[in-house]
């Protein structure tokens, strides 16, 4: 007998129907002996209903109301799938994010969670309840309802496992897993059995849509071993766990692609301290978010910077930049910006790089042989990253692929 | 400068152009320099289709559920008011029932309010905000959601006024104030500035439906003066409070009437303790709701029982009499039913009934004046209700309406 945390999205219990077949996935792990706390979103589409209404009555509407308003959203649809577990005879209960103990702290319809207090939800399990739990919702200090933002519900349900200490938790979504790569892109692409958080993390914010960081950091943080898997068949999904030795064996475990990105590339900046941050300081505060970022001097003695950022961003770059390099020049510098957009960027991630050298190597020479040219490089513990012509971003993310031996 | 706590009930509250009028309504208030605590319910309709949903899936929710999932609605409409308010420029923030601290007990679906505690209410009032109180909905000690039942905002508005101390509490409705008769019955009828609490419970538990008798009791128990008036105009209503000395000077408050009744009378019952207790404990176990009871001896020495219902337990009720009636007659009695059913009762409500005799004597001779012939009669300190035949009942009110001087 385990004790098993399941999360469903919206899209799961998104009807009627939906929300009887999640009823049956819980009855056949009751029926094998299991006991589960099931952690579910609002029912598909209510949630964007809610919002436009609100909307009708306000352009700008109070975030502690909408946290309010929002929150109902999960509060019905535990009731409803409660309802549907009792039906088909499984003795069930519901919970509020308050109820099961979720406090938060932070702004609301951004709120963290702060500390959890299981004690209810561990009643109901002595007494072999199934419990419905709500997802992306808890309570500050002060019992004021907030909400977790975007992918909040996942971040619910790791919490959730973690205060239960859960054998398993299983989070369903409508992927089968984490794969080596994007089928779509590479079509040799395997699912993974297993991954390590920190892996999950560097191909997450490179763009494999998986689960919001946050969850996987959360339950690094914790410890929470949990599984991405299927709400539309029985498939086995991938584990996320913590590395192991075993899986410093496989050097990449996978491949990931970024489309739509832009480089910037400012020339002539005078090698002084606090010319970065100047830079980089009124990109920020345009709300400019840079992604790589690669430094070196010119022959001259003079600086060069050049970063990456999505392509709708770039007007908003370049405006934001021409005071600074005003500055720079009044600073003895001989100032000039570059800007190239149509790039993309090509990311191997492992932590088995750690341990093998001529990673690097080997992903450039793939590269090279197929012709394809390298611009900028960035490197980490665990990744690669290298910026392509957004035209040969496929074929780049097959031929790493088939280089590293990920091809099925 | 009052403090105002007003009810708005689902269907001021069913719309989004209604939202924003209550918004306006709470505005004028605080234009006048009021601070306002608003009760709502949930917006017309969404509890009947949170219903309709849960029976979708079970013909026999969870009552615990379905307090999970109608409390949602009150929720939703709290968000949304306050929202409104935000959007004219009302400083304003909403609070679920456990916020307004109402604790509750008893049952699901039918809790009872046990205790207030007003300390977040009190702190934004502190801070001049409006607030805006979800109705009919509270937790219990563990923290479990709990509703009301019928007529249960009516109830927490009451219950807040109570515990905030407010000056006046207003219940919004669709009826512009208590009336000293049906105005449909008697066009004569004429709205009265005020009434006490036991003249209107009188009146409530005969036919006039202003508000739940348990909302009244409530009031009256903490002494908390109300309003009943009405949300879609800007009239004064009747105003609710303890009894007065001057309240005396007027004989009866009001007449009310109630038709589809039945009478039952069982005769030749033995004049022996124990025979009453037999014949309604029957009743009460086949759930037959009976109201007026008249009994007495007849020349034989046997008994005899009347009582009145609702034409609708009649049939009920003639079935389970049936043993009782065996066993009277084991106990030496010569029982036998007899049934009349096309009947109404007429009702005269006032607290100046107990300082004024021949209350009575005018009333019947009005109504004798008027060829209409008296049934049972029944009196309570501050009643006097009589059967007469359902096709007289409503020259009956209008007869005694005029004797009494209430007409306008």
């Amino acid at each position: 007998m385990a004790l098993i945390v399941q999360k469903y999205g919206g899209t799961s219990v998104g009807t009627i129907d939906r929300i009887r077949n999640v009823a049956n996935r819980i009855k056949e792990q009751r029926d094998q002996g299991h006991q589960v706390v099931a952690v579910i979103s609002a029912m598909g589409g209510v949630t964007d209903r809610l919002i436009s209404t609100a909307q009708e009555i306000s352009e700008n509407p109070s975030e502690r109301e909408m946290d309010v308003l929002l929150s109902s959203g999960e509060q019905q649809s535990i009731a409803l799938l409660t309802i549907a577990l009792n039906e088909i005879g499984i003795k069930a209960v519901s919970a509020t994010g308050r109820q099961a103990g979720i406090t938060t702290s932070g702004s609301h319809t951004r709120g963290r969670i702060e500390s959890l207090d299981p004690s209810l939800i561990q009643e109901y399990l002595e007494d072999d309840y199934t419990i419905v739990v709500a997802g992306f919702q808890g309570t500050n200090p002060k019992g004021l309802i907030q909400t977790l933002g975007r992918g909040g519900s996942d971040l619910s349900a790791i919490a959730v496992a973690s205060s239960i200490k859960a054998d398993l938790c299983q989070i369903l979504t409508d992927v089968d897993g984490v794969y080596t790569a994007d089928p779509r892109v590479v079509p040799k692409a395997r699912k993974l059995p297993e991954i390590s958080y920190d892996e999950l993390l560097e191909l997450a914010s490179v763009g494999t849509k998986v689960m919001q960081s946050r969850s996987v950091e959360f339950a690094k943080k914790y410890g929470v071993k949990f599984e991405v898997r299927s709400s539309l068949n029985q498939n086995p999904g991938t584990i996320v766990t913590e590395e192991h030795e075993a899986m410093e064996s496989v050097v990449i475990r996978g491949v990931s692609i970024e489309r739509s990105q832009a480089r910037v590339t400012i020339t002539g900046i005078p090698d002084t301290p606090g010319m970065s941050a100047k830079i980089l300081g009124s990109l920020a505060e345009a709300e400019v978010n840079i992604d790589m970022i690669v430094s070196n001097i010119a022959h001259d003695g003079l600086a060069r910077h050049s970063f990456t950022m999505h392509t709708s961003d770039l007007g908003r770059a370049q405006k934001a930049l021409k005071p600074a390099l005003i500055e720079l020049d009044e600073l003895g510098g001989n100032s000039s910006i570059e800007t190239e957009a149509g790039i993309a960027k090509l990311s191997c991630v492992g932590i088995g790089m750690r341990s093998h050298t001529g990673v690097a190597s080997k992903m450039f020479a793939a590269l090279g042989e197929a012709g394809i040219n390298i611009g900028m490089i960035t490197t980490s513990e665990i990744k690669i990253s290298v910026t392509v012509e957004e035209e040969q971003i496929e074929d780049a993310a097959r031929v790493v692929h088939t280089a590293f031996d990920l091809d099925t």
